[in-house]
């Protein structure tokens, strides 16, 4: 693996994780109603390190290949969509926005474990666990939307 | 140039640009003290929407090139520090935090640049705007912390 090419997407993903340690769920996020299979919060910052290494190496692996132009793109997309969604949720409590925020983040995930897979399979299945995450993160900012749509956001 | 990329390219911009319509200025930044340089609002916005056609442009020049390796991991880390930067700034009042965030987006930017350059000058050309309004924000972001420091973080 070329460790300066892991160097820089792991500073990428750096960017990303900044958004977690600067906008944490605090009181408004306590108070929320959620659904039954809301992990508790320490499970958050635990599995985003473990995915955030994941995601670097799996870009280190592929990213030196040929003809990946594509999957290079979509893996832009992610790391933009996984900075956005943060600051959307955390920091302005817009649970509605959040959803088509991580809707996007999932595809984008997705589109890139299966550009990845055709280049290099691990690095496609260094992207599924965090294909998992996203799509319970997903199910949680659903149910934390509906869940709560009644109340008026508290601030 | 191919359009898919172009436009792939263009929803990671798209990602950055939401922190933009998402976090405005407001009532916050209108009362800071600023240097004599800072444009008016209506600048930021227009600028920006250039700059994101520029960066896809370049994008959906380079990417499809051969060993693209570096130059898209460095793009990876741009656009993580571009979407990272609003929500710090103007969402958290951030200053110092912001710096430090426009800093990394300064010499991810020269990165990609450098980079381009060598793979297609137009593409190296298509980021030589962004430097120089990435260099403006710097300094701006700079001046507003230098002037406003002593004075209490006002939410």
């Amino acid at each position: 693996m070329d460790w300066t090419l892991f160097f820089i997407f792991l500073l990428a993903c750096a960017g990303a994780a900044t958004t977690g340690a600067m906008f944490q769920p605090g009181k408004w996020y306590d108070e929320l109603r959620k659904p039954g299979f809301t992990p508790p919060n320490w499970v958050f910052p635990v599995t985003w390190t473990v995915l955030y290494i994941c995601i670097a190496v799996a870009g280190a692996r592929a990213a030196p290949l040929d003809t990946t132009g594509h999957a290079m793109a979509i893996f832009a997309v992610q790391i933009a969509f996984n900075t956005l969604w943060t600051p959307v949720f955390f920091g302005l409590h817009n649970t509605k926005a959040g959803l088509v925020v991580i809707g996007i983040l999932w595809l984008s995930v997705a589109g890139t474990l299966w550009q990845f897979w055709q280049l290099d399979w691990i690095a496609g299945l260094l992207f599924v666990p965090y294909l998992v995450w996203v799509t319970i993160a997903f199910a949680l900012n659903f149910e934390v939307w509906r869940l709560n749509r009644a109340r008026p956001i508290a601030t």
